[in-house]
């Protein structure tokens, strides 16, 4: 096989694994293809929820096809028995002839030991093809594994002068609907959305995912240091059918821990530092409870309490041709610099039009 | 000669057209191309200070050739005794046999009258060749003809949360080298260059086009209403070199006034409107001084006063993966909006990548 089919194979396993971002926490979104003879037999993707594994589901559909044949894993294959057997057993069981992955899965009970048991067996194996992309793409899973907190995209949808709506709190609509559509894929593809008390209270949303076909919503969560929401809002209302998690300070009052608990939401005590609760804890907290990607939209305090905390790992900015002027609302709450050289920085990662509208994607740099 | 080869050759006249812009005021800059056989053998564009016309270069180049020769004009040649004889009877002398023009010159001077010249002399006359092309890069001398004020492009280089400097007024800097660049380009392709008095005394700017090779400097305009700028800044230290125009209201001391005339500035009084000069006055006198094509580089306040009098024409927004927070200071002063559908709306035109930084670029809509 070549360099370059290997890298087509892989390319096509990484589009498979993209199917499972948003909906297969805590586990990592993984995608695999067979390839007997230059003909793939087989394809999976990690199913939501996190299992089958991708492997399990690629193998499934080859059949007797996989003796011999070489598997694309966007992810070392797991080693442990977990709530399934492993990965790697599956594909020594049938007969797999080469393994070529991306990454090597750092959590500590793969690490490197799915590769070994797979080339004890006497199977080939190949890693790093792709691994940039694979990166990427698992950052999630990645940054809790590494960092213990789940990886942060921080959507904007401003006027071109950097503002989100008028004195008066009108904002609909700054971006047009191709924006807004985008902007529902985009909380598909997460784990949560996470919003301030501010906005949830200023724009009663329901956080959830239209318009898409898509059966599987994102958890919605509210940063809430004295759970100061309405138990009629539209949250409220859905709890029951859609989860809300709800983070509060320790000084919350029982009687709406109660209440939101009766409406089903889970309550989620976080450690508050001073002016709110602590940004870092809050994700510490959330990674814990199994996230690995959170897609906040604000409000502008809680989006810049993220920043200053360099917790903001990808920011995706919709921009409209409209101006508002500076007596509107900013995008972010006050970050308290004085010096250029002290503010959070980005790499250009993508430009997009979006009908009216341009979306820029930026990652931390 | 086919429809494809008459957009071919005109567009080849817009790009040698395009080179006078920002060097020709009060006159058009116009390209044109002299075509015989299918071969071009003259070229021509508006020169330096608005002579001599385009017409004249290519038919000197063409010479003899000419005669039978196709002629593309990006504008309707002039039919006026001027400072030079029209061009339309030069293209009659020449013998040309077909004229073929993007536009009508609005002119009232010319207005039809240069290609009814053409056509009594029996030569062949087609316009409206890439008009909408023409006019997007005529727009400068069709809103001085049309509004009897320059076209305006607003220039804003901000943080992804549109913000220009820190509370502190750390602004250097927000956008990369490649931006900086393009800014300069921008500024060689205006007549002149606006600021607010307020930036031009906390930046203490040149205006100048620097490292672009470029001989020809726009005229720096700086609007003042008190005229309370430094006397021993670098405007004032360079006024002698390349000029300096000071918008003012009535009510600026003489000895500023007498001061600065001093210097070598040009002043312009201004009607005043609450809060500051009238916009809409500003640029009826720019335009009466002939000018085409105004670039303004902010402050805050000016850029407000601009939008919100509907007198922004083109919008360079330059974009930058640096956030500042809310209590940075924005791009754009007060609107006093209650309402979205009451804000200046922009139509996307274009987006580009410089560097680290994201160009979009806006029409009013």
């Amino acid at each position: 096989m070549t360099a370059d089919a290997d890298r087509r194979f892989m390319r096509h396993a990484l589009g498979l694994a993209r199917r499972g971002l948003g909906r297969v926490w805590p586990n990592p979104a993984v995608g695999c293809v067979i390839v007997r003879d230059g003909r793939v037999v087989g394809r999976g993707w990690t199913q939501a929820g996190g299992r089958p594994h991708a492997e399990t589901v690629a193998l499934a559909q080859a059949g007797d096809t996989a003796r011999g044949a070489v598997a694309y894993v966007t992810l070392e294959p797991c080693a442990h028995h977990g709530k399934t057997p492993p990965c790697a057993e599956a594909l020594i069981a049938a007969g797999i002839a080469r393994v070529v992955s991306a990454l090597e899965d750092p959590d500590a009970r793969v690490a490197g030991r799915g590769h070994a048991m797979l080339r004890a067996a006497g199977i080939t194996v190949e890693t790093g093809i792709m691994a940039a992309e694979a990166a990427a793409l698992q950052q999630g899973f990645l940054t809790r594994i590494g960092q213990g907190r789940p990886m942060v995209t921080l959507k904007l949808a401003t006027s071109f002068d950097g503002r989100i709506a008028t004195a008066s709190g009108d904002s609909q609509w700054i971006t047009g609907e191709g924006a807004r559509r985008r902007v529902h894929a985009m909380r598909a593809a997460h784990d949560a959305v996470l919003v301030g008390a501010g906005t949830a209270r200023a724009d009663d949303p329901s956080l959830t995912v239209r318009g898409l076909g898509v059966a599987h919503q994102p958890i919605r969560i509210v940063a809430a240091r004295w759970l100061d929401l309405s138990l009629v809002g539209t949250l409220a209302r859905t709890a029951a059918e859609v989860p809300v998690w709800l983070l509060h300070g320790p000084a919350a009052a029982e009687e709406r821990q109660e209440a939101w608990t009766a409406l089903g939401a889970r309550l989620i005590e976080v450690a508050e530092t001073e002016g709110g609760l602590d940004p870092a804890a809050m994700l510490a907290a959330l990674g814990s409870a199994g996230l690995t990607r959170v897609f906040c939209e604000g409000g502008g305090r809680l989006a810049a309490a993220l920043i200053r905390a360099r917790l903001v790992d990808e920011l995706a900015v919709f921009s409209a041709g409209i101006g508002i002027g500076g007596d509107g609302r900013a995008a972010l709450g006050a970050f308290g610099l004085s010096h250029l050289a002290e503010a959070p920085r980005f790499a250009l990662t993508g430009v997009e039009q979006i009908g009216p509208d341009v979306l820029t994607l930026w990652s931390r740099g």
